[in-house]
């Protein structure tokens, strides 16, 4: 059975030595003090240890079951479901009007990791509804908020978003669920969802579904979407529940991983809905939906990725086999431990050089959402929609291969279900295709977020690295050799690849886009090297100022030398590729292929 | 439901085209005719479509079950093996002499590919089988080859190898299970199998387990061990079936995939055993098998990753999703196919262009094997040796991310199971760990056989390639440009790295060994390219000579193009990481992962 140790102290050293949140004058931070967020890291952790990582395996092997249209979660996740919630981790980062806790995200972010790395189904049904609570906040009446946002911010009620329908899923304006208007200013609506998280369970009274459909007589395609709010039961004006909506679920899917959240197919009949935002802009208010869910599905590739790195180091610490290729290093034992040989720890180091860089670049995603909320930075709302879709894409993408080097750690045992490694990779799998593919990701980071604004944001992101390099280099010779140079030379192949899209992306976009995966891993890589950059400057300050905690320090600092000189010169690859064009990506007929 | 097409066409032009198998000279290849390879491709590729592939779904879906003893295997799976045993696949490449075709490898491993890409876990059973009679053919006396072969060539009796137990798998040494010598010359095996793939089922009225254990009295550690052949029933003299042996099934593993095959724990207690080959000398005869088995391992990782890609460029060509970015390629339906879009092609063409190298790679490699055995070529035997790993290794690795990316392209259809894709990625995952995992089939390259025979198979590899460069450039200046020099690159790097480990590697063996899993993806990239080069010279060639089949050739080219454009370049990023040494790979003590 797979155990799971909260990163307490690694996610304290990112909050405090390396983004020094209480200097950062993002507002909510002076109140982020070490032992404050220590206090609160600790507490989340012991929920996921204890509460939510007993039952990750117990909900991939029994999975939801529906039966007469009751979908019953495995054994054991109400009553985890009823902790979370008396803990009041769902509303942490929600404002106190409503129940919450009035966080910044940062912590939103912290805590979430944990309980994702403990168990992702469950943690999802929370998720979602922090999801949906968000873009009623944002787009909500005042009303519409008063009536739903303290039981979802409490999770009495929890949220779903509904986008895709058999049909289509990237292409939304293809959708066929219909909303007519209601005289009393309602809608009814009509139509199949699939792929639904969450759709129907039994660990809420009621379910606030967000439901995208089409008003009727509205404008074709994706210009005629609205957003919809259709709760499971209608809610009377006194708080009560009251009749059961025309919303069910028709069946639970299938599927690959993720087995204790229910994956419903939800069919919508004249089900009463409530118009959310505007008529016809519910791209947009799904969009503050998805903006959010995008970085916490980020979150969770990082996650899973350091719950198998954990359990992959204790399996390496463990096994006998062989004996080490530079004399015996167990000689009491029959072999020595797996963590002795070099391709093994190869495999260790690739996890944990990259689930410490990745949980650094998703707390500074988290500094930004914070600062574009709270103080309304305008530049730290661009750099984090640029961000966004690198956070999503390369932290799944990866999230997913360090699963998989953590399974095979374990060799024949990482197969069979028994041990649990499979569950992770399993698992992780989801996170590179909802909330929008990766390739859409890719997509939409070339095709869309480069040229925001003029292509300020991005131009803002290699202002920041190339001020960073300077104002960091020239102190330390070692230092300049392992973090600053590779950062630079990284960075370069990085505005090399942007300069080909802008020279040859004119032409013909294709040669933008045919790179645009390439060019999102590269990013990806880009961010974790200033990471680690980051993190090592703080080490070697802590260092330099006699810490105690030496051992950790120079933990950090191996690591991410190995960071740098491994993982980080992939950006040479990914230029060549991208620089190599469209034509042989696009020249073959359909038939071709 | 997936659909898989047997690579006929593709499969005649590197056996006739590129490899020119009937003029090589080796005995055998001149019956290779192409109406005859055809005709025979032609029957296995209808047995894989019409009989196997259909069964892939129901064995994943209802797996195998253990009840009071008996294994039962899913539904179809007895009739269908009664189909092929009939055809005489099983014997294809098996000595006449005891009921086998006596086809060269080359043609066992092309029609394995098509049997393996439409269901893998039924090719097991006939799999193992072949592996196991290849062991006595190899090791056996002419009594057990009479007693044994002809039964298991027909796969009236299918064969297993049992070599891992519960504390040991990678260092045998450590192996438990004791074989007690006899009076009469048998020995009494005891002891706990594990991971045994078919080790009990309902297709087969005997068993022949070969079972590794250690002689009592006999050496300490790998030198002790000795190879046995366990028949499940105890076979007399006359050939019928005598009584049950003292081996039986523990239980069914829960795996992550190829449900279909049965896993087993297997239990001897004072089972009777026949030793097989020299006492103590059992890893000998079992690298008889293994050798033949990862060859057939890497076989399944281009199988998984052909049958996935397949059905990837049927749902990309259906599914409408979006526009074409330079404009509406389908202005009658509702949107264009997703094969339009850049991203989805960069995809395809990575698996399409991985599939067709390695495939080429494969048979390559079975003409050596052919050769090495049909005409003792020890040079051939050397290389084939040496590329082992290689192709076990690379082919798995890569051919397991071609069934992610296969995956992918479904978007959240390809995660639920529905559709089928999740099994390809779930079968092909196995592929990475048995028959030696793949860190272990890096290590084996770089520490054993880069310097087998005083490193004289690898000049023979470099040389081989040079002298194909030198002997195709200078013809035609795009050849050169796309093919010639992109090898030429990328077998220089591969050169440099394994200088690196010859510098390097004398003063610490870490240095060359943190870098074996880079060195076995860059040897599998340059081999791959070599193959490309090859076979766009043979394109040329048809081009040139005015072939029928201008679309053919001309999608080989590009798709040749896209691979030494976008794929063969990994070997500089390989070289990077390799010649980063040891030093942040080694430096952590274990405490501190």
């Amino acid at each position: 059975m797979p155990r799971y140790t909260a990163p307490t102290k690694d996610l304290q050293f990112i909050i405090h030595d390396v983004l020094k949140a209480t200097e950062s004058g993002i507002p909510g931070y002076d109140e982020l003090e070490a032992d404050f967020t220590g206090a609160v890291l600790e507490e989340a952790g012991k929920i996921a240890s204890d509460v939510l990582q007993p039952l990750n395996t117990i909900g991939d092997t029994e999975g939801c079951t529906l039966e007469n249209g009751v979908v019953r979660t495995p054994t054991g996740f109400k009553a985890a479901f009823e902790q979370v919630k008396e803990g009041g981790w769902p509303g942490l980062d929600m404002p106190e009007q409503y129940g919450g806790q009035n966080m910044p995200a940062i912590m939103g972010t912290a805590v979430g990791e944990l309980f994702s790395a403990s168990n992702q189904a469950f943690t999802m049904y929370q998720g979602l509804t922090h999801g949906a609570a968000s873009a009623i906040l944002a787009h909500g009446t005042d009303a519409q908020k008063d009536k739903y946002l303290p039981n979802m911010v409490s999770c009495e009620w929890t949220g779903t978003m509904n986008l895709t329908e058999p049909h289509c899923g990237t292409d939304l304006g293809l959708m066929r669920t219909k909303a007519a208007p209601q005289e009393d200013g309602s809608y009814k609506i009509t139509g199949q969802k699939i792929f639904i998280s969450s759709g129907e369970h039994d660990m809420a009274e009621n379910i606030i579904h967000l439901v995208l459909a089409k008003i009727e007589g509205g404008p074709e395609g994706i210009k005629g979407v609205s957003l919809f709010i259709v709760p499971k039961f209608n809610v009377n004006d006194d708080g009560s529940l009251g009749a059961r909506n025309g919303v069910a679920v028709g069946s639970i899917e299938e599927k690959m991983g993720i087995h204790g959240n229910s994956t419903c197919v939800m069919n919508y009949d004249e089900a009463t809905g409530y118009l959310l935002g505007d008529e016809h802009k519910g791209m947009r208010a799904m969009f503050t939906m998805m903006n959010e869910a995008r970085l916490g599905v980020g979150m969770q590739g990082l996650a899973q990725a350091d719950a198998a790195y954990q359990n992959a180091v204790d399996y390496a610490k463990d096994r006998l086999q062989g004996r080490a290729v530079t004399g015996t290093e167990n000689p009491e034992g029959p072999a020595d431990p797996l963590i002795v040989h070099p391709d093994i720890r190869r495999s260790l180091m690739d996890q944990k050089s990259f689930t410490e860089g990745a949980r650094a670049f998703l707390l500074w995603g988290a500094t930004m959402i914070d600062d574009a909320h709270r103080s309304g930075n305008k530049d730290a709302d661009g750099l984090v929609s640029l961000l966004t879709p690198v956070i999503k894409g390369f932290l799944t993408d990866q999230g997913y291969d360090m699963t998989v080097k953590a399974q095979q750690v374990y060799g024949g045992h990482g197969y069979i279900e028994e041990w649990g490694m499979s569950q992770y990779t399993r698992d992780a799998r989801i996170a590179m295709i909802y909330e929008g593919a990766n390739g859409v990701q890719a997509l939409d980071l070339v095709g869309r977020k480069l040229a925001q604004d003029g292509g300020k944001h991005v131009m803002a992101f290699f202002d920041l690295v190339k001020t960073f390099c300077k104002d960091n280099s020239g102190q330390d010779e070692a230092y300049d050799a392992d973090f600053i140079e590779p950062l630079k030379a990284a960075s370069k192949d990085l505005q090399a690849a942007g300069m080909y899209f802008m020279q040859n992306g004119m032409k013909n976009p294709n040669h933008a886009l045919a790179g645009s995966n390439d060019f999102m891993h590269m990013f990806g890589h880009v961010c974790l090297g200033l990471m680690w950059a980051r993190m090592a400057k703080a080490s070697r300050e802590a260092l330099a100022s006699g810490t105690s905690d030496v051992a950790f320090h120079e933990t950090k600092l191996t690591t991410g030398r190995y960071y740098m000189a491994r993982q980080l010169p992939a950006t040479a690859l990914h230029l060549t590729r991208i620089q190599s064009g469209a034509d042989t990506v696009m020249a073959l007929d359909a038939a071709n292929f």
